[in-house]
C-alpha cells in the first residue's frame, strides 16, 4: 500500500479555501481514493481546544511568541494524532490551512522571523511539509467584497487586523510560492467556485500526476 | 524604585514547594516587600487555561513536543503579562514552579534534551530566568510517605507516571544546581515545615544579601 499524498490549502481570508479543499476531497474520494479533510488550527479534540484558546484568549489577549508556540503545539497534535497516521495507511490529506500559515502571519506579518516559526514547527512535528501546498491568488478588491458578504460568524480570523497585515500576509504567501516553486502552486482564485475547482483539479493532475 | 527579585521554588512532588513559597511571600510581604506570589503551570488567565489543557488532554493526550510547546506557550503568557510588569515595577515574585521543571521533566525524564527546552523558553519568554531557584530536596522514602499521605485532588502531577520518571526528575534538579551554583541553592525538605522555612530564609538572606 502506497503512502497517501498530503495537500494543503492556503491563501489569505476570503480566497475560497475552506470551499476548494472540500471540492477537492470530494472529488477525489469520487476517483475512489480514501480522503481525510481536515483544517487548522484544529483537526483533533487536541488541537481544537488550543484553537478555541487561539480565537477567544481567555487573557489581555497573546503575546506573539505565547500565539506561535500554541499554534505549533495544535499542530503538532494534528500531525501526530491524525495527518501522519493517515498519511502511513494510505489515506490522502486535504487540509486547510498548515504550517505556511504560521509563516505567513506569525513569521512575517507579525515579525517573528521565518526561521523561528520553521524551527517550532521542526521541534513540535519533525518538519512534516505537505506534498503540495495550493496558494489560492484572488485580487484584493475582490476579497474586501466576499468577505463584507460573508457572515462574520464564519471568518477564520484570528484575532482583529488591519488591511496592511493581510496585504503582508497574502504577498508572504505568494513570496513562498515563488522561492520554492516545486512544493507551491499558485491558483488563479477569481471566477465561480466552479472555475477554481478546475484550476485546482487541473493542478493537483498536473503536479501529482499518476497518483490519482 | 529598584527592581524586583525573582525567586523560583523547584523539586519533584511532594517536596513541600507550595508551602514553602507561600511561607517565603508571607516573610517578605511582614518586611515591607510587595510580593506576587505565583505558580507554573498557570499565573495567568491564558496560562491557567493552558494548563487546564495539560491536566486534562481533550484527545488522546499530548505527544511530548506538545506538551513542551503548552508549557512554553503557558511561560511567555505568565512572563509577560505578570512576571515581567511586576519585576519592572520593584515587586517580588514568588513562584512555585519555573523553567527548571519542564528541563528536568520534558528535558531530562522525558528525553527532549535541555536544549530543545531552553530554546522554547528562550523564544516564548526571552529567556528570563529566577534571580535564585531553590531547589527543595527530600529523601525519596520520606516523599513517597508525603504524596500517600495527601489528597490526589491536589496533587501537581501531570500526566501518571513511574517511580523511575520520579526519581530522573528529582535527580536532575539536583544536577541543575550543581551545574549552576550560582543560580540555585539546595535546601534541605526534611523536618518540620517551619524547620524547611529557616532554611529557606537563611539561604534568601545569604544569596540576595542587602536586598530583603
Amino acid at each position: 500500500m502506497s503512502r497517501g499524498r498530503f495537500i494543503a490549502f492556503e491563501g489569505g481570508e476570503g480566497m475560497g479555501k475552506s470551499t476548494q479543499a472540500r471540492l477537492l476531497a470530494e472529488h477525489l474520494r469520487e476517483r475512489g481514493l480514501t480522503v481525510e479533510q481536515t483544517r487548522e488550527p484544529g483537526g483533533t479534540p487536541g488541537a481544537e481546544a488550543i484553537r478555541e484558546l487561539l480565537l477567544a484568549p481567555p487573557g489581555e489577549g497573546w503575546t506573539l511568541e505565547a500565539e506561535a508556540l500554541l499554534f505549533a503545539a495544535a499542530r503538532a497534535d494534528h500531525v501526530a494524532r491524525k495527518i501522519r497516521p493517515a498519511l502511513d495507511r494510505g489515506t490522502w490529506v486535504i487540509c486547510d490551512r498548515f504550517l505556511d500559515s504560521s509563516r505567513a502571519y506569525q513569521g512575517v506579518a507579525g515579525g517573528l522571523g521565518d526561521d523561528a516559526v520553521r524551527a517550532l514547527h521542526e521541534f513540535g512535528s519533525a518538519g512534516l511539509l505537505p506534498d503540495l501546498t495550493i496558494v489560492i491568488d484572488v485580487p484584493t478588491a475582490d476579497v474586501a467584497d466576499r468577505l463584507a458578504a460573508r457572515d462574520g460568524a464564519t471568518s477564520d480570523a484570528i484575532g482583529g487586523r488591519t488591511a496592511d497585515y493581510h496585504t503582508a500576509v497574502n504577498a508572504a504567501f505568494l513570496d513562498f510560492a515563488r522561492a520554492e516553486p516545486d512544493q507551491f502552486a499558485v491558483v488563479d482564485g477569481s471566477g465561480s467556485v466552479e472555475e477554481v475547482h478546475q484550476r485546482v483539479l487541473e493542478t493537483v493532475g498536473y503536479r501529482l500526476a499518476g497518483t490519482g
